[in-house]
């Protein structure tokens, strides 16, 4: 259910980039569709399984049902988007720690398992940004994205690792990372450039 | 054999997208192969099983040819570009539900075998335009490309749940499709934007 | 252990990427990783099995270990770029041998282990483009680049089929391709382009 909603947001906020560049109605679908489920059919093909979105209707039809309310009232949806970047904050933090567990559950190590939480959380919004033909936001615009998912996927397999699973870990992992996000957000925090390279916007 | 002539003609379009980039005879050859094979790899990576293109040589052997032609007669191949639209055209409907039977035959259900029809006859075009780095084509032109392939792929997964299987529901579903996109670039149909957004070209 | 020495170099030159574009710290790492352990990741993807990536730390610490040293003296790094290449030259080689190698124990025929093993050897630098937002170089820049990988990948599946495999065969085709390479850099030999088009530069 939980995972539900943050695919609804997720996909929200890839019709909008679809508006944006002023996509036609199956550019949004598809914007839409990758930005919320990418990161999960990522994780799922790099653990050499079938994608979840395969096997479960919700993830192909939320995503389109986002795409028609965009659609049809964007400009509504746009004067929501401080509270949408909540609910994304939220699927972000959701998606680290089930993309991580699911990665354990698998067998992988802590580390490798961080790596797919991480991937998991922000792999959709990469592809989006690619097939909307620009450069990846989480590469460069500073704000603090992936490092929230990093230390909620850090934290899950840390609890995993001492024996602490199921609902209340990923809650957890979930909420530290969304404060985080949320944090950076309102404090305007920046991830470093590398030295005596300037800003670029 | 049939597929392999809608492998020619994608890997055409793709070795020709090359030459209007400038690419070298590589990025060429390279284009040629992902346009052409791309949409099935992406579905058989989704599906877990190995890319029916790594199992037979005509998968790799009609794109390179399909790129030799293109660098030593493209002036030629241009002036056939509006027969090559056709056999496109023929190469969307066929991949489409080809795509959707494999997908129905590994026991997906109909809406998830529909996705991964329209991923295959698509897929590779979307891939050529990102390694070309253009934006995908298909999320903004507004020409019905996926719509077809949409229909297509509708039609063979609702003949499969009626029992009708095999070459004759292929073939139903491809003529299909084919029409419905031959017309569609007759009559210039378009999908629509957005309430509010107007058009970018 | 060879292995690792390509990983760091192609994530060297990722990181570097990183750098020439302003991305911050987190894109930086993103580009090393994608750079190095990407065209091996693509091959194990295409060949049906979990990356090799999610099974070695040293596969996600390398590149982390990379995008330090390039975060904090990339000043120095891009002092040392000629020898870089000259170890990029090496990485190429080695990944090629390597990947066909690889895909030949799993079972493909010649061909598509050729393939594979010129995936293996570039398909990370392509990754490392188009996240970066840019045409992959491979695919214009006319630098004898794939087709010196090409060389090393038939030669490997060559010895292969004549019964000669294991250390001595890889080292061979990666000698092979990189003294091409090398030579290729040296005397500025360019892959040629269709007739006709004139180059881009």
């Amino acid at each position: 259910m939980l995972d539900l909603v943050g695919i609804f947001v997720f996909a929200i906020s890839g019709a909008l980039a679809g508006v944006h560049t002023r996509l036609d109605v199956v550019g949004m679908a598809v914007l839409a569709f990758f930005t919320a489920v990418g990161g999960g059919i990522l994780r799922d093909v790099f653990l050499g399984v079938q994608p979840a979105a395969l096997h479960d209707a919700g993830y192909v039809l939320v995503p389109l049902l986002a795409s028609a309310v965009v659609f049809f009232w964007h400009p509504v949806v746009e004067r929501g988007m401080p509270s949408i970047l909540i609910f994304d904050a939220a699927g972000l933090g959701l998606f680290c720690a089930t993309g991580t567990e699911k990665a354990l559950l698998f067998g992988l190590s802590p580390l490798h398992a961080i790596f797919l939480g991480v991937v998991t959380a922000v792999g959709g919004g990469v592809l989006r940004d690619m097939l909307s033909g620009r450069r990846p936001t989480l590469l460069y615009d500073r704000q603090l994205y992936a490092v929230p998912a990093l230390l909620g996927a850090t934290v899950l397999a840390g609890l995993f690792e001492f024996g602490v699973r199921g609902p209340f870990a990923v809650l957890s992992a979930a909420v530290l990372a969304f404060s985080f996000r949320f944090l950076a957000m309102r404090r305007g925090w920046r991830a470093p450039l590398a030295r005596g390279v300037t800003d670029s916007s």
